[in-house]
């Protein structure tokens, strides 16, 4: 199979992960990476080329001559949200396939006509949510599916917050209304959504909630919400810019519960892990006895920097896709659900918290 | 010291983990059971007797006979919420000290008049809330007050559950909204309110928000809320009683965040245990490093039916009290406070999610 050939529209630092993983994924390369300014995409492809190189090292391009460019199969687009629902748009009508960063859009409705684009030029749409590729989620799946270990889900809860520096708000884009205008919820809370949603078999909720607890410049620094399911299950998480590293997600259901420490980034070296647990409670006349023995469940899988980490798996089934010349509409699907309860729990937080519908 | 002479009001099975829990304080003793029928305080006392013996035999009673009762220093009621306040306000009347099971009233102008009635006749008031007396929660303090491992309190989540059968909210007095009105949320949703309360140090939030995610009869069976503090902080829970048996709290800082799956009921056999976290991310080039190892915090402390178990310390600390002839305000005030959260939180849920606002 001829790799998928790469090109990568910003240089965002997140790119150079990406580049890692393309070089790992065993069926894709970057041919290119382009910046507005010539010299800064050099940089970058002399920098990462000298950690992780290309037999043929990346030709560094504007943003303009990348989509024209004959040597690029798909764009990877990791620039600011503000003005990436443009540029998507533009790499569709150029007929290149689209791995494109999160959050998608600004709203639902941008995204719709972004993925609409691709769908109209053939070109296949995914946003860059790695821990969708982990070999962890197919061994949940399992788990939350047969029926014993935890029965109906009533609660999905999942935090993912990390602490920014105190500067950091006023130089980073993403506490830029133009650039980032959802904030922590857009970066982080992103993943929170995803996660709700993907152990909900991606049914949309009916109803959300959302309270912004601090706000930087229009842009939410820290975020929490709750989706709440026809089935009367729900949704809880929090984001924040404001908290230490934490990326816990437990899933409760009627006979027992699921929790893993680390839902986004695989935090625990050369396995990815979750643990269930139904606790063993008896009442025996005076004495209530409790007992608590997590089972482990554990894939072999490398934090990163690995042809299994997750990070390799999302390029190489990116471009698996890129290369059958079938498109998936599994990718676009969710990443719209994910933004159209998103945009819900924003609406919510700007309405003073009462509960935003999503129509079915 | 004499040991301190309890009567127990009421024969709910909570009783018999508390006459244990008396039995094995070390300072206290059963000398009264009552129940509005004679034959069911005698059967009670009976089967107590018969696991964990009392040198003299408690003896059987009428709830009116008790409060009269010479050989009765303190009370244990563990009577239904919906008739509670007015036996506690008859049990302070009498002179008897109170340990009150939970949620303490119906609302917090109740709570007022029952702790009220027991300042103004000198006893002590203190609700049952086990987990008050754990060996771990002075060592949490520490931790949470060092400055270092978790900073600044951001956020406190909660969620303590269990699946009921499905017969169970047509025979449970807990489905029943005369005795238990608060339901979930007071039966369960209670423990959530106080750690959070804890972490806080007392501090009352001045904005909560509800939802009741299900209800049967009037009365919440599942039900979600949040509290919001001045500085910004804030506070998300959930119970139910539909959901597997967990009981697991997070505490998330500024500069770490601290972990405890078992928070009401100690289940890990011989320690009480939680663990505290600063995950490694480092970004360096193409490389994302992130790594995660856990600090474990460990006290002795066997789950149940020890002397060092949280409900023994419980009754000695009670017991402590009441021998001293002193007072200590610290506990109504504590009671007042989670009830007063509670309250909120459930009129927000009435008032279809609105915030509302709790006067400082």
């Amino acid at each position: 199979m001829t790799p998928v050939r790469f090109g990568i529209l910003g240089t965002a630092n997140i790119a150079r992960k990406n580049w890692k993983a393309i070089r790992l994924s065993g069926n894709a390369v970057v041919t290119a990476v382009a910046s507005r300014e010539a010299a800064k995409a050099q940089r970058f492809i002399d920098e990462c080329q000298a950690e992780v190189p290309f037999a043929d090292a990346p030709k560094a391009s504007g943003y303009e001559e990348l989509l024209r460019r004959d040597d690029v199969d798909a764009l990877y687009i990791p620039l600011p949200t503000g003005i990436r629902p443009d540029w998507v748009i533009r790499a569709a009508k150029a007929g290149k396939h689209v791995l494109c960063e999160k959050p998608c859009a600004p709203d639902a409705g941008q995204l719709q006509t972004m993925i609409d684009a691709c769908e109209k030029n053939r070109v296949q749409f995914m946003d860059g949510v790695m821990f969708m590729h982990s070999a962890r989620l197919p061994r949940m799946r399992q788990v939350l599916d047969d029926g014993e270990t935890i029965g109906d889900v009533r609660r999905v809860t999942s935090q993912f917050t990390f602490a920014a520096a105190d500067d950091w708000r006023n130089t980073n884009i993403r506490a830029n209304q133009a650039m980032e205008p959802l904030g922590a919820l857009g970066d982080l809370g992103w993943y929170n959504l995803r996660f709700s949603l993907f152990v909900q078999k991606y049914k949309l909720p009916v109803e959300a909630t959302g309270r912004i607890l601090e706000e930087h410049n229009g842009v939410s620094m820290e975020f929490s919400g709750d989706l709440f399911f026809a089935d009367g299950s729900s949704a809880g998480f929090y984001c924040s810019f404001r908290t230490e590293l934490q990326q816990w997600a437990h899933v409760s259901g009627s006979k027992g519960s699921l929790y893993l420490p680390d839902f986004v980034l695989p935090a625990f070296g050369c396995e990815s892990s979750f643990e269930t647990n139904r606790p063993v409670f008896r009442v025996m006349n005076c004495r209530y006895h409790m007992e608590n023995h997590p089972r482990r469940h554990a894939v072999a899988e490398y934090s990163d920097g690995s042809p299994d980490a997750q990070e390799s798996r999302m390029i190489h089934t990116f471009a698996e896709l890129v290369a059958s010349g079938k498109l998936d509409p599994f990718w676009p699907e969710v990443a719209w659900k994910t933004q159209v309860a998103l945009d819900a729990c924003l609406k919510s937080a700007r309405e003073g918290g009462l509960p935003v519908k999503i129509p079915g």
